[in-house]
């Protein structure tokens, strides 16, 4: 998967996917195109190897940005777990989050956050999958061959937050706002033929 | 307190306090000339008027930015609690810990983070001391006029991390990292006479 600035353009829209940890940050873009998805780049950023809290922030900072200013998306889907095992760890997760949005916000890309529950719901059908269902429902979806496929299950969680998110925002209003038919008519008067 | 860069290049050294808040996030620029410290800005973000949080998130970002590309700071002192009420409060804080860091890590800033205990210890000499305290102390230390002050607890705070820095980082090495002579001795065979 290598594209040019020229290749990217003649997608309808392009989508990068981020599952921001502290040890590992995974990443994944996806193009649309006739509303067909399409896998673009994957990969995993290591953060193992710095030892110092700043240093790792900034690569994961440095390298969003690099993926932003690379592949032009115009919208970051985010898995965010809302629930964690306890305050330190939700302070550190929070902080590797905030770098990322940070280099998405100051190119003006929209964010949108994902519970890792509704990421799995929306791949395999079921909230509770593992890493490794979503990483197989995914090469299936996307037709993707094994070897480009890099095997990294934060790449295929990220790339799944992408197409989460191309669900997402492609399902008609009524399903997303709306619990039903009389609030949907209500919310949209005009729409009543 | 109005500063050219020329003015600004006066200084030995100048030093960035942020108390970053999801609600209100503090400022406090510290120039250091001759050992003395002189304050040289501080002031407050309100974040409350932005209704997403992501746009709070950016506010924060640009912001921090923007101080570091105004007052060219040596170094980037933050107020960080460790301990919260809860993981929902601590990942949000995270996130706004993170972006204003983000800002400082694009500009290579060093960061350096302090408990609130720390600050108010190094401050006022009373870990528990509360944040008015810690303002009028700040006032007598760096002989504030009481017209070029703002009355924001944020902004004091924020500054107050930035005296706390100044104080921790011109201690002898000997008070900072070792427990006893002997310890010092231990680590340091080259400076026994």
């Amino acid at each position: 998967m290598e594209y040019t600035q020229e290749t990217l353009s003649s997608f309808d829209r392009i989508i990068m996917g981020i599952d921001p940890g502290t040890n590992v940050m995974g990443y994944g873009l996806l193009g649309i195109r006739n509303k067909k998805p399409v896998p673009i780049a994957m990969g995993v950023i290591q953060l193992n190897k710095f030892e110092s809290h700043y240093l790792r922030l900034k690569r994961i900072y440095d390298r969003v940005l690099m993926l932003t200013e690379q592949y032009l998306p115009d919208e970051m889907a985010i898995e965010a777990p809302f629930f964690g095992k306890n305050v330190q760890s939700m302070l550190k997760l929070g902080r590797a989050q905030g770098v990322a949005m940070a280099a998405a916000l100051s190119r003006d890309v929209p964010i949108t956050e994902y519970e890792p529950r509704k990421i799995k719901m929306a791949i395999t059908g079921n909230g509770a999958a593992s890493k490794e269902q979503v990483q197989e429902m995914l090469k299936r979806i996307l037709n993707l061959r094994q070897e480009d496929f890099l095997p990294q299950l934060d790449a295929s969680d990220a790339l799944a937050a992408a197409l989460c998110h191309h669900y997402e925002s492609s399902r008609p209003q009524i399903e997303k706002g709306c619990r039903s038919w009389k609030e949907f008519i209500n919310k949209n008067p005009g729409r009543v033929i």
